[in-house]
């Protein structure tokens, strides 16, 4: 049967109708008083959930340009950076670091394990004579479902006063909480194709008054990212290039749907997705790749014990056309990865449970007794 | 009456229902072979529209992001470069290259005039040590309507041996014959909500072998604009980052409907369409503001004597939804812009020629006869 696509990946994630129906409207011009209007109460509604008085600005980029964005428009050649890398994407910023120039340091964990904000302490305590110009952390590490200790590490970096706080968001906002005010974080990127509820092709880049204070110096080189013309065209409610005007119609239209349910509501529904999740692989006696005091909300990834991850995900394909996450890198067909960010309900993770037993079924695993997956995650979803 | 909206301004352009509807098609996820066989078949016929061997990548850009891409993977700091400019688009791209420290030269023309390739003649041949890297020019300048002599510019880059070709073809591409190869021209750019009838989001570089040689030592700073990330990526059919998916899909259905009428049926309607417009304008006694000899066949810009241009606008905005752009910086209120680019019929120019004699009647503008306008485009349109 065609056209039954259900995505459990992290991205692009479900679109609901009405954001796809405002896809499908023709565009208007994007220097008009209507559109204006759009950015305008979009910009606030961006302000409410980064939970911030800050600047919030949309970049047409992925969620990659958003953050590239983050870094290089508050820092200078040689600048001392310190990245927290357990995984693809922490590794990436370090990359972006290393092209631009900067010194990196990183600060490593095994992928699956959090980063250890003991390293980030010592790091930034020593540094006496204020060096540490930025510390970059990835929130929710997409490529291994694992939720790094973002409140900690942002406390540690106040208390440096000197470096700047820089957060990849990109699966953690719109999932789980994230104060951007009261954790006193500078920069939160974040993208379009994850909690947004929209598909991929629109970044978002918010900036504290200390990162804007860093930008007056920073010269590390950029036109298209740079923060400071989307700033100003944004305090007119307008855009210094071309938006993609339909993702931005799509966007409000989602927004709208977020605050109807509330901050509060969305992350406990990602919490709950993410305990029945995890408890219905338990319940499969699966190993679950990340620590049950790091998971994150958005994603659960699995590394099959006595099966590969691949042809899992390619029968669960297949069988039930649900879309799973592969393992990245050195972790391909170790892992496979569940996502549950965004528009995706109860009755979601049910679904991807009661096949993925199928599926288990079929390949002739038999580590566990069929409908044990499927209990866990009921009795979870019974409780709250 | 509401949702009647025309758009001829020169982007977003208007999109076909076929595309409309693909961009409310649920996305798919981007890693799988779906999806690379529609990246694969797209690459095919985007190497057509380029009329090239070449390379040619897609990027979650506006054309800004593309053109900057196409200039900075192929130089390092201090390298000379020529500029064309005569209008803002030429302007912005000297400004790009003075944000990333190189050593910009810029080659000016009144905006509303076209670039004098004399003065590139000039400055090429006197280079006997080679110190041009490269020289930048926007094809069709969107802000005044002029079409630069890209084919006699470019000729002459091929005689000075060693720098390279960079075309801004936002707006020309898709609208006017732009032989990459037959040309010689190293890099061309281009955005999606232009000649290609798909909503912006989505930008477009081609690169010739030359380039790619002078991509190996070029130094200037990137990541996300890294065009070698982009084409290993293209070699598997895929990405670096996360394209926009639901953009792609409708790209795929404008690019075959694009193959199904022909390249040289798409050049001569936009031939077509600039003739009949011109021919209006001049029919309606209302100065050009391009010269013929350079007019560019995406955008025809006005200047109107004795009555000011916004207020035109405004009212074929207000009495019959068709938007029009307006002069930008010292243009504001002194040009209109008649977009005639992508998905426009020669029934659209009638239309708004004839909406634009009643909106000139009724601002009290009497410099022309009522029907003079629109009988000088049926003309055009019989013979045509």
């Amino acid at each position: 049967m065609d056209d039954k696509l259900m995505l459990m990946i992290p991205g692009p994630t479900p679109v609901p109708e009405t954001a796809l129906l405002a896809l499908a409207k023709h565009p208007i011009g994007h220097r008009t008083s209507e559109f204006s209007n759009l950015i305008g109460e979009m910009t606030q509604n961006l302000k409410w959930l980064h939970q911030t008085q800050s600047d919030v600005m949309m970049l047409t980029t992925s969620g990659t340009g958003a953050v590239e964005a983050g870094i290089i428009n508050f820092l200078s050649l040689g600048d001392r950076i310190l990245v927290g890398c357990n995984g693809k994407f922490g590794e990436r910023w370090a990359e972006v670091g290393d092209a631009y120039g900067l010194n990196v340091e990183r600060i490593t964990a095994e992928w699956g394990q959090p980063l250890d904000t003991q390293q980030f302490a010592e790091k930034l305590t020593q540094d006496t004579e204020k060096q540490i110009k930025a510390v970059v952390v990835t929130h929710s590490e997409t490529s291994t479902g694992v939720l790094n200790d973002l409140e900690t590490i942002s406390r540690l970096v106040k208390e440096h006063g000197e470096a700047l706080m820089i957060v990849d968001a990109v699966t953690s906002l719109g999932a789980v909480n994230l104060p951007m005010d009261a954790w006193g974080l500078d920069v939160v990127a974040s993208g379009s194709q994850k909690g947004y509820m929209i598909p991929p092709g629109l970044g978002f880049v918010a900036v504290s008054p200390k990162a804007w204070e860093a930008y007056k110096t920073a010269k590390l080189p950029r036109y298209y990212l740079d923060l400071g013309k989307y700033r100003k065209s944004a305090a007119k409610n307008t855009t210094p290039f071309t938006p993609p005007v339909n993702l931005m119609v799509a966007l409000h239209a989602t927004l709208g749907m977020m605050q109807a349910e509330g901050l509060e509501s969305i992350f406990s529904r990602h919490q709950r997705l993410m305990n029945a999740t995890r408890a219905a692989i338990k319940g499969l006696n699966m190993p679950l790749f990340a620590p049950d005091t790091n998971a994150s909300p958005a994603i659960t990834s699995v590394a099959p014990q006595g099966i590969e991850a691949d042809p899992i995900r390619n029968l669960m394909k297949k069988r039930f056309d649900i879309a799973l996450a592969g393992g990245q890198d050195h972790l391909k067909n170790k892992i496979f990865r569940i996502g549950h960010l965004g528009f995706v309900s109860d009755r979601d993770v049910l679904s991807a449970i009661a096949s993925l037993e199928v599926v288990l079924q079929e390949l002739g695993y038999e580590g566990f007794t069929p409908g044990s997956g499927v209990a866990a995650a009921t009795r979870v979803f019974a409780q709250s």
